[in-house]
């Protein structure tokens, strides 16, 4: 089983890449919650193909039709399902190659799962394709908490070696800066890093290769005491998501990995007072999250995305069917690089993990 | 919320650092399984406090006592229950400073999550003293996968600036070799790696400071086919639980990180027909997950832990009860590095995690 | 929330009367299982409105359409999501009388619960229609069952003060009549009170009012240990999913309420070792059930539905908007009697629950 | 799998009759709450065995042990757990027996469950027992319900043949008289019925047999908006609590299998607006509840209890070791008529139920 998540707001999701449409139903949003359909619509054409040169010319409009929960534009407190049907599918392309498995997707491993019975075609329920109902839930689930003024934005900390040369001020994020990154396609701090990036995609396309990267993504304006102990921990909840979504290989919260590092004396976030009376910390190593609960200062996290496993280069395989060793050219189209329409997804499970943590 | 996790396996946990007992329900567990109290034992000393100069002279012997689902010596199939009472409890320690927010513990999430009516003695709740309990459970589902071949093994990577000279290789890891080093309560590769590894902890313990590091886990003789796609990645059931132990701020399957700067054609594992006429990879980049489900290939994760939050000397904080800048020496008794016990707690959540995941 | 519900197979449903399209979500379901659209046709079709002088003149086709899950007309292993378009939707017979609550319907409690903002027409999520995707998944169970000879079988025990002159016998109903009546749409054993059952609903219907009924519901050949004590015992999980069925007020299992009168001597049912070898009990006033598990014997619980409420006699109500008394009649079409319809989804509910707990 | 029950509120129950101890964790409850241990004392005792001639003479204080949850007599927020531990156990009692399967029990269905490795001492976890630290966790649910002013009480509909004269009115049942029977210990309205009743079981314990009975309970002062549709109504959610108890056979809310037999007309409950410009139905054979959701009248339902499997007559069985056909007397302790101690139980689950759909 895989489809459901979720405590205050149950997600169910369903849906392959070559079938007839994909979809995911959300339960629990609150009654009354107009929908914005086109803040929808942009944070789902973040995510959408074909609409750069960094992206697979797969051409899908991703037009979601709303078939439940919403009456006179608003939400109805019952189940909302929304479905995206698959138009620009070119199935033919994986019959041939259907018994050798790609390296680095799901092939045999949903073969195995399965029993040779999945459905195959362009990775199928293994498809990142099926992270656009998960961008339509997390974009009205993002807009709901922008509302309550919690932002949600990331920028591409990396793409292969090239590094954004500033990162996100763990402490002083500025709002105005996060909420024009929560729209961009190509969200990069410093513009030189950004051009060195772009060349970085285009130069492993025109090389048939494929990179990948780090998003660091600030969550800000959110409230202390979210989140609980133990099993349902922050970093429990968003680490779950965010591990769910095809491709992501690590996640790390605060100063993470560069944390195990530090004497405890420089890791402990002192406390002090501020200006408004309220409690803050000086540095914020552990990410805004202590104890797994929130201490109110932004929440950050980065997640390890791996090259796109598609590439057009010749890649020693196995066929399945024969069970005897093989090679692999993949036709098919595919991004040289997932990382920008990666970042869509992150912050939308982010934003679908902190409503079911809060229940606004 | 926070005491329940798990879908065919179900824990409960309960317990509070100078509470009367902490304790752990499992449920789900098959009837007729021999319950080897020696092993739960030996796993139970790996984590417990007390036994070296890495570690707090606190002394709970962690003796267990099962009160429920264990019948002439096997699991019934019926919830089990065991406790453990808390003795060694200096709960005095805590009250003269109580209102100051120790930097780096959940003191003050606690705080605001409760409405000021948690248990702060020792942290409560938070108190990694929780984690004892789910060794016992860890334990069980551990000595059951052994019984299946699977084993679960690690080693220290690193202890702040000082890494284990060999890492685990990625596709061949040694049975015997992990078999030893699941029952160390120190386990390293490098043998002069783990000499310094010592003397840091000393080093930062005359200090009054602490040190963190880093785990790498394996996970050998997995069969292929367990997880399951989106929600119920194994990478999302193990990075839900081993962040939910508490210290933990970063977790990576195989390349992670790293992965982000490597070329598809490089980051993608090939396969290849064995001797056996089994499907392997060549190399092991993915940690034994693809599409979030198991090849077959060991599973490998690297587990980032924070230096000790409890150091005795002068931190900067807040009186939460005036409202006011204060500082705070913590006397108490704590770990210079905690990362040695807890190897243990992450294994244990390894094996509740794959146990939940295969129902065998 | 609402529209969740299981463990080993999870269910996910959506839709409101009026609005595009009903639907649910199964996962969970074992890849490789033939879907026989036939089967699950006609299963709807004993649920479908319109086709008899019984039910309401409203025609829905309640052609659905699989969305996902399914591969070459088997069962992939990945969530099956279907949809029911809404076709002859009178919107506007509701917009008059939007603010007069109908007695008996949930046009109240929707108003209160969802603060105004629920789909009203036709009663929205909580109307009857939402049942026929529920029929879809139960028909997918019911057939996984049946091919391993599994049986779930109804007949109506009673319509208003008329009873089916038999009752099911408790020990050895018959396989073949048990499939028969798994088909009919009004399966009653004897043919004297069936037509008196007929007219008896006629007459209400020429009154403008309606009649309820009792539904006798029988699972045969599943095998004993099936079930979990305490909280997911058989009744607990089948009469969770049966009082999820609207108009349905009752449910017991066995002897049920009359069991309350029996002796001890009387009600227990004594076992004995039958020519098989196999443990039976000679009487089944426990219906099957022992200890919230299955011992071998039929199933058996019989189920109260509620008249219909919509009835076009003038009712005494409440202007919800004036706050003030009011009349109402109810123009639209209704069914005189929901029992016959409501079979299917008794059958449906009761296959999903034990398809839930045996996980075949 | 068993122990597990809950949404916003989550029990974990676990324990055998005869093993160590038995108990709850609660994990849910809001910090702060005062927890009134005379309270929870005075509801357990109506629970508790050996206090009357109508119970098993086991006498058992059901001492409960409050492990963790609590600080200061208030709740934490953290996971409650609560111990009772066994003492008067006659164990050697069933030794003897054990492969005689008594009719009425779940000794079979325990045993084909768990293949034999079931705990049979005393039933086990299937041991009515079991319900005692249900009582723990339900009065601490009742009280926090009662100080919210809402309050559950029952009375003892019937016993055997014997009906109590008079019901609880439906529409207008008085709180002073509620509150009354909320602690009484054998809470029946007519004074005759009530001597009646007495008699009857007395008059089965004389004879070796035992009674059954129907429970009537009302929850007066709920607020309107309380349950959701389709899978989590509240008829779902209290009968699957109501279904856990053993020996309950059936249930049925407001005029239940009766409202089967009524006209439409007669059935639906209409609406006015009262003094207090409140909403309100004349009649309420709803029980208090419409599309699975609270109206704001009182909540009605009847549960039937069957009578004790416990006799001392002569039964006819099986020995499941020698797989042939036997006799049995059951010698031990039991009670003649279950009903009285199941009152606190039903409430329990009540309220249990309750205050997981309303997270106050």
């Amino acid at each position: 089983m895989s489809g459901i998540f979720g405590n205050k707001i149950k997600l169910s999701i369903f849906g392959e890449s070559h079938g007839k449409a994909i979809g995911i139903t959300i339960d629990g949003l609150k009654p009354g919650i107009e929908l914005d359909l086109d803040y929808i619509k942009e944070q789902m054409g973040r995510r959408a193909p074909g609409t750069s040169e960094f992206t697979t010319p797969r051409k899908e409009a991703d037009e979601f039709e709303i078939l439940s929960g919403c009456f006179n534009g608003k939400t109805t407190g019952t189940p909302i399902c929304a479905i995206i049907k698959n138009k620009d599918t070119h199935s033919k392309d994986y019959e041939k190659t259907k018994n050798l498995l790609r390296p680095g997707h799901a092939d045999f491993t949903g073969f195995v799962k399965y029993n040779g019975f999945n459905d195959y075609r362009g990775g199928g329920h293994f498809s990142g394709r099926i992270t656009a109902p998960l961008v339509f839930a997390g974009a009205i689930c993002k807009k709901i908490l922008e509302d309550k003024n919690i932002v949600i934005g990331s920028h591409i900390k990396s793409i292969g070696n090239i590094s954004d040369a500033s990162l996100f001020d763990p402490v002083l994020i500025k709002e105005d800066d996060l909420r024009l990154f929560s729209k961009s396609r190509f969200p990069v701090i410093d513009k030189e890093s950004c051009q060195k990036m772009k060349d970085t995609i285009i130069s492993a396309k025109s090389e048939s290769d494929s990179v990948g990267g780090i998003v660091e993504t600030a969550v800000i304006n959110i409230p202390s005491g979210i989140g609980d102990p133990f099993f349902d921990s922050v970093e429990s909840i968003l680490s779950h998501l965010l591990f769910s979504i095809p491709a992501v290989k690590g996640v790390e919260f605060g100063e993470g990995f560069n944390i195990s590092s530090m004497k405890g004396s420089q890791a402990n976030d002192e406390y002090y007072v501020d200006d408004n009376n309220e409690i803050k910390t000086k540095t914020n190593n552990n990410g805004g999250i202590l104890g797994g609960i929130t201490n109110g200062m932004p929440i950050l996290f980065k997640t390890s995305i791996k090259p796109t496993a598609s590439i057009s280069k010749l890649q020693k395989t196995v066929d399945v069917e024969k069970m005897q060793n093989s090679e692999l050219i993949i036709q098919g189209r595919h991004d040289p690089c997932i990382v920008p329409r990666a970042i869509p997804v992150i912050e939308s499970v982010t934003a679908i993990g902190i409503l079911d943590m809060m229940n606004i």
